[in-house]
């Protein structure tokens, strides 16, 4: 069995092969490795750097007295940077496990999606959790900015979490049962130490010496930045650091010391990378400066071939995230089209694959020259003096003989015609697919080793061929070429390819589905087969599941999973949310749709089953006796110490605690409610209470249905539980909303005050960045108060007001009105897109702050449309607008009316007028419908525009209180009827 | 070329290999690797444990901006542990080396004492210091106790010294130079660091704060320890070592403080070693508790042989240190002598040897058996009833018939007698050295894994034959047998000995010369054969040192080094205290004496001579360049600017700084003079300053002569730079006295504030302990008072009650009186050993506070002895002084005397009692000689003791009188003339 010494020493025997040194861990307590000066130093700047070492990493906030199996305060970190990227770091990554002993081509190692940033060290970058058989052991990233400051180059940045690598090989379920030496387990060596380290984290450390220890930290870090020293600065920016996290695992920082203190660290840290990086220049760089790659040539004299052929380009990344992939293949399609649309190269359809790896382009029938073409040089009109004649010929090198004529606009010009060839296909397409590939832009882009490219993840290699022929294509430091790669655990991992047309079989024989439609069919029905005697899997549910792993996977090969039963009496919700958010697992349902014990995982490639299999399985046994750990914890702590935990949370730096916010959405509730019931009294005192329980904290996506089960459990009344849960809905778009009128005033007023709150401090979203989904807000409030016509009387827009002023933060004026009008546009798309007709939602939208009265009315207008009745008063309102001037009062002189059609008119207003204001467009027909005939009458009979200047303005008036009829139900102008 | 990552990797995969564990650095600020927790908690309780790690050690005081070749505020030690002692530590140890490409056979690998002791840890151990071809490469410790608590069982600690192996194996000169990484150097990763933490602890750490911090770590560690958290509580007394370690590289830490520093830090150790033991009792010592070594068996029945044979009896050791293996030697010399007279075995003479590694015992003619013995056992009075006499037969066993008659003291008894038969020898003999070996003590004595033993060093063989039988000794956990162990480094390093009598041969062959002689021989003859034709050793000079050599060698080596001809250019006495204290050569010289650029050292061994002469040649150079580095920093700095630095140092905790002591030194010299000379004042303003230089702190045996050079560098006269050299001498017994006035006053002043300090507060030392060498002071205080009869006139006595006035401390009364009785006892045991006759010695002992007088006065003793007239006046005053009672007064009423001799005394008492008190015996002799005939006349013709009593009293007081004649000079009574 490979002990943990024995992992630590072969990993660092590993890396010290591949040219790291190796330091030692820091001598001052650390969160994690990358706080180490060797790295977070070493990254900064031009000079290489390769290193790899050992950092037990301090986390006071995961002391667990030793008790939960997978939570230390201390856990250890091998840490590994590469700077600059070697071109294929993950390979050098897959040999660290080999020389672990793990058979990477049996397992299932895969590189998903996670990116890294610490705001608080001015620090990000982008890469991967690595996953073997399902359990993250690995964060793997290219460090993009430290301190604040550009990485250039960029650094690979692999980090081992070594505990959980060593439970899975050794099988262990605790990490107190890890081997660390031959005979001596990991508890025997940091049993005592990890109970001791998480008392003092937890309950024992002093507040008032930790706050002075921080104050002195920063001071000090502070004067050494001022002498301009900074690795004793940054020692002491790491004691910081330190001694923030004890105060905050004692629960001793309020929301506006961590704003300040995390801003303060982020000031020092920026200071000391900005003093390094100037020290390292002023010693002139004593480890040397990278060099740059250089860029890539291609011949300029392309050989010509013989057409047309096929053209395929494949352009060949590092584990793309499915999104981003996806987002990819479209801009691939639309490039190519585009560019090749601008060429006179004749070609066929264009097709687009993705999987994670690669984005391929095949284009059919791509003729072997562009299309030949002759070029009109305009030259004098043809009237021009013989000198101006003679003086073009010359600069175009003819002679005046040949000059032609032709007209532009009519007018006669001379001109020369020059037969231009078309160039051959291999040039033009170089030239094409370099600027697609370097184009190649996604929502978050990174830099590698490639000084001239930028996309989601790193571009490896590239082939292009037409035909038989490798195109010509350099971007940057890459050459494409006809070896394409397919999966990193295949015999032959890279494989040549013979001709464009065979290019898409060759993948298919290496096992490489390219076509994403394949890939889900695959993954689709092998679930399926693997659970059709005993269950289903929701197709429809998993959709969006499945499309994620459709593009996570190059070769998909499902496998079935077990689980064990007594797992089954945790929450529903806990089990998907793991299965699904944290592992990417089909869950398995019975007819009834109740979930079975089983999962599917789909594996990447031909992998050992049984292994792949027991390895998942076991990573769900930890996630979920963790879930379990945390459930039962949960379930012992009352709601009101729960919610009392919210104090220690931030909502944002300028909003407030949790716990305010909280407060907030419970005092906006009642009052939205005319009389607050019982029941909805008692839900806004616990609502949000179990973001302070440990499960939410693990798994944010359960807010509200932990609230749930925790207030049933607390013995809460049914209706009080099911409205701490309703409050949280909608969750997403499709999701299900509040049943309950307690549930939903909890809901509109938590997405009320949210809106407001981030409206006046972030501002509304504008594009694609939303980052605390206010979009996904106004949506629910619409979404809700639809649902409850019953609450129809509630403005939103006066909510937001009231929203608004409750919030901590001064509150400009225009505020509110905004995130009406920001609600009012989402609400005309929503309708929109429901199939309402774009005049009558705009006709209604003066009500989109009561969404649902919006809705009465549109539905009135539909079938008010179909009847005559109505569409003659319509028709009636809209005569009397059309002739009524602008600004025009609606108010006249009654004596001045002679006609009979007038008074007739006016009595029949008079009358509409006396009623009270209808409700809707149903009351409104009926009690306006009587003024149809008088004012068709009036206009047959009227001559509007009298000479008199006081009649026309009586009769003006007079039609403006028609005109005015029913404005405050809708628009009329915008109606089309 | 093995790089410094790799030489970590090699020895942690050795240890590793040794069922060692590997740990991680400690994650806050150490000073070495011995903080810990993994060394300073582990090697408490019964626990077993095996560790090894590397450890980045912090010593701000070694600040040096990484300019010094050999320096560094951080040095990378690698710790190893063994608990419990493995019984073969050291041949492990020597693996390691191995593991490093060593080759230990062709090095010169030795282990030299030294010990040692943490007060600030409650911590202490023996070992020595592993050399490497005379480079100091390993501590390596039994460790003895820690937090003030006895190790059971005691740890193997190894600390190996990371860069100065390197730097070894690489052949480099400095640090930075070292290859850390394949073509990356030391200074390449580490130099930034090592000039910005230089800068932080020399400069620019914020005093205050660092206090502040101090106080809150210290804080916090009670708290930790009040809640029963040892490991917490730990951490955080590491943080107050490197906290107080901060002060004082910045000049920080006064005398007060430092003594309370320690003060804490000990309590805090102390309490958290406590409290760990007792948490690891609680949770049922985790890891097991070391079982201790069974004891050994011999059979009980010895086999009888047949003798006369000889017996041999070794006891092998691991390296002692010389003084310790001479004093073991006697110990064993003595012990079996009397043990052996003891017994009835017959017996020739015993010899007995000491080598570094054994103790051997040679005794010849052995008998077989002991002599047989008649015993006879007394019973009661012949004339005792017949019921008596015959419970005593049945008590004996005897028939009342055997009974004899035996005269005790007179009077006859029954007796019964027993023939008793001689023992065997091999019981006799088993019995008689196990006690021996196991009464073995030295000086300061160590456990280790035998339970059962103490002594200077680890004992690990015993080797007991008598004739060709192995004779059955078993001490403790050891048995005796016939292997005998010869270098470590041999091909069979352990051998077989046939027999008694070929023991000394078998040693020999294998090339241990067992004689300290004949060692020594070997040293003296083959040192002066290296340099023959170029220089001399001086023989007398070195006395000591190759004394010491012999001791530290089994086969004795002497090879020739050179060293580079300008570092001749420093002083001397730097030259020679290199070589000779720190490095053990023989420095060589010219025929005038001055000193060659060459030196001799004995490796141990056959080893590669060229090798080691390399190595060692490497080390001096070294070491040279360290202190011309020191020497040329030194003489940059102005005297007045290092007197400065003596406020940074502590003399004691109680007596201030070394400047305080400097400054009372300095006051007690002048006041002693009679009119200070400016050369004095100049001299006592300076008095110490070099111990503020650095090549003093290096080498605090050099001085003075430091002072003299750098006085001199800085313009200071001839005669004041000597008087501050002076005024450090004599150094140690036989060394020079100051030859001058102002430095012998210094000198004495120097002493008198020592000895009257101490005395004060330590007390007065008593046995062998000595620490602050208070009798080498006393005796150096009579030996310059000796010298410089010019200083006659001052009393050392007087001068100890005023030297103790003037200490920081409250002085009891006797301390002066008790220390004046202290110094007339070594005066008297020195004047004793000068030959002078013990009652003239004790005659003029009263003068001991003037030792130039006492001189004076022996002489004139010694002269005065022959003549008759001192002769006849001494007994003259005799004869008087035997008829006063004690406690008569000198004094009489001269009318009652009558009798004209009485009267004729009376006038001759009155005339001599007239004159000037004679300061001498010449002129005490001149004066009271004129009453010797009155005396006796007095006595032949009066008769003392009339019946008158006021006749009787008057003739006493007249008597009296005569009696008191010179008691000024001489205790009379003591002289026996």
């Amino acid at each position: 069995m490979l002990t943990m010494q024995e992992a630590l020493a072969r990993l660092t025997a590993y890396w010290t092969a591949q040219g790291c040194l190796t330091v030692q861990p820091m001598n001052t307590e650390v969160g994690a490795g990358t706080l180490n000066p060797a790295t977070f130093l070493r990254v900064l700047g031009p000079e290489p750097w390769r290193v790899v070492y050992v950092e037990p990493s301090v986390r006071p906030d995961d002391s667990r007295y030793g008790e939960n199996p997978n939570r230390l305060q201390t856990h250890t970190q091998l840490q590994v940077i590469l700077k600059p990227d070697p071109g294929n770091p993950q390979e050098l990554y897959l040999g660290s496990l080999t020389a672990l002993g793990i058979d990477v081509t049996a397992h299932d190692v895969r590189f998903v999606e996670d990116n890294w940033a610490s705001p608080a060290l001015g620090a990000w970058g982008l890469g991967w959790e690595v996953w073997l058989d399902g359990l993250e052991i690995t964060q793997f990233t290219y460090f993009q900015q430290a301190g604040g400051l550009n990485l250039d180059p960029p650094s690979v940045e692999i980090t081992y979490g070594i505990e959980r690598i060593v439970m899975a090989l050794q099988n262990k379920q605790h990490f107190k049962e890890i081997e660390y030496s031959p005979g001596i387990s990991y508890g025997e060596v940091f049993g005592q130490s990890e109970y001791e380290m998480s008392r003092y984290y937890l309950d024992d450390a002093d507040v008032d010496a930790n706050r002075r220890l921080l104050e002195i930290y920063a001071a000090e870090a502070q004067r050494l930045l001022d002498a301009g020293l900074p690795v004793p600065a940054h020692t002491y920016v790491l004691k910081c650091s330190q001694a923030f996290n004890v105060l905050d695992s004692r629960g001793a920082v309020s929301t506006a010391d961590r704003a300040a203190e995390f801003a303060r660290m982020r000031r020092l840290a920026g200071d000391v990378a900005r003093l390094w990086q100037a020290r390292r220049e002023e010693l002139s760089h004593p480890l040397g400066v990278v060099t740059p790659l250089p860029p890539a040539v291609v011949s300029e004299e392309a050989p010509p071939g013989t057409g047309p052929r096929t053209l395929v380009f494949e352009i060949g990344t590092e584990e793309m995230p499915p999104g981003e992939a996806r987002a990819a293949r479209a801009q691939l399609l639309r490039e190519l089209t585009e560019r090749l649309g601008a060429t006179r190269l004749g070609h066929g359809d264009v097709r687009v694959h993705a999987t994670p790896r690669r984005l391929i382009a095949v284009v059919g029938e791509v003729a072997a020259r562009e299309d030949d073409h002759v070029r009109t040089v305009k030259g004098p009109k043809a009237t021009a003096p013989e000198q101006a004649v003679a003086g073009f010929a010359r600069s175009q090198g003819v002679s005046a003989d040949s000059l032609r004529t032709a007209d532009f606009n009519g007018v006669p010009h001379l001109v020369v015609e020059r037969h231009e060839a078309g160039r051959a296909a291999p040039a033009v397409l170089g030239e094409v697919l370099a600027k697609v590939a370097g184009g190649l832009r996604s929502a978050k882009n990174m830099r590698w080793s490639d000084p001239g490219l930028s996309f989601t993840r790193p571009i490896r290699w590239l082939v292009a061929l037409w035909g038989d022929d490798v195109v010509p294509v350099a971007v940057s430091a890459l050459r494409a070429g006809r070896e394409t790669r397919v999966l990193r655990t295949a015999a032959a991992p890279r494989v040549s390819v013979a001709s464009a047309e065979t290019f898409m079989e060759t993948l298919a024989i290496n096992g490489v589905v390219a076509d994403a439609e394949d890939r889900r069919e695959l993954i689709v029905t092998g679930a399926q087969d693997l659970v059709w005697d005993t269950g289903r899997i929701d197709l429809a549910g998993e959709d969006a599941l499945i499309e994620t792993i459709t593009y996570l996977v190059e070769q998909p090969t499902p496998l079935l999973g077990t689980f064990d039963e007594r797992y089954l009496e945790l929450p529903a919700a806990v089990l998907t949310t793991v299965m699904r958010k944290h592992q990417r697992y089909l869950a398995v349902r019975d007819a009834d749709g109740a979930l079975l014990p089983m999962f599917v995982t789909v594996a990447n490639g031909q992998v050992d089953v049984e292994l792949v299999r027991a390895g998942n399985e076991a990573v769900l046994r930890a996630r979920y006796e963790d879930a379990a750990f945390f459930y039962r914890a949960d379930r012992q702590t009352p709601p009101a110490a729960m919610r009392e935990r919210l104090r220690r949370l931030t909502f944002t730096d300028k909003l407030g605690s949790m716990a305010d916010r909280a407060d907030r959405i419970a005092a906006l509730a009642t009052t939205l409610a005319d009389e607050p019931s019982p029941t909805l009294l008692r839900a806004a005192a616990l609502v949000k209470f179990d973001l302070g329980s440990q499960l939410v904290t693990e798994m944010t996506g359960l807010a509200g249905v932990m609230a749930r089960d925790y207030a049933l459990n607390a013995g809460e009344t049914r209706a009080v539980a099911q409205a701490v849960y309703e409050a949280e809905l909608p969750r997403h778009a499709g999701d299900d909303l509040p049943a309950g009128v307690a549930g939903a005033l909890l809901s509109l007023a938590d997405r009320l005050d949210l809106v407001a709150g981030l409206a006046a401090t972030v501002g509304l979203p504008t594009g694609s960045s939303d980052p605390f989904a206010v979009r996904r807000a106004v949506l629910g409030l619409i979404a809700v108060h639809r649902a409850h016509p019953a609450l129809s009387g509630i403005s939103l827009t006066e909510a937001l007001t009231a929203a608004a002023a409750a919030q901590p933060v001064e509150v400009a004026a225009r505020v509110p009105a905004d995130a009406g009008e920001f609600l009012a546009r989402r609400l005309e798309q929503v309708l929109v897109e429901e199939g309402h007709p774009v005049d009558r939602v705009r006709a209604v939208l003066p009500h989109a702050g009561r969404p649902s009265f919006a809705d009465l009315l549109l539905a009135q207008l539909g079938r008010l449309s179909a009847e005559p009745e109505f569409l003659a008063l319509a028709e009636a309102i809209q005569r009397a607008r059309r002739i009524v001037p602008d600004g025009t009062a609606a108010a006249y002189d009654p004596a001045l009316l002679k006609e009979p059609a007038e008074v007739t008119l006016h009595e029949a207003v008079r009358a509409v007028r006396a009623e009270p204001a209808p409700a809707d467009l149903s009351g409104f027909t009926a009690v306006a419908g009587r003024i149809t005939r008088p004012v068709h009458a009036f206009f047959d009979d009227v001559f509007v525009m009298a000479d008199d200047p006081a009649v026309r303005a009586a009769r003006l008036g007079l039609l403006a209180c028609v005109r005015d009829l029913g404005s405050d139900l809708l628009d009329w102008p915008q109606l089309r009827l």
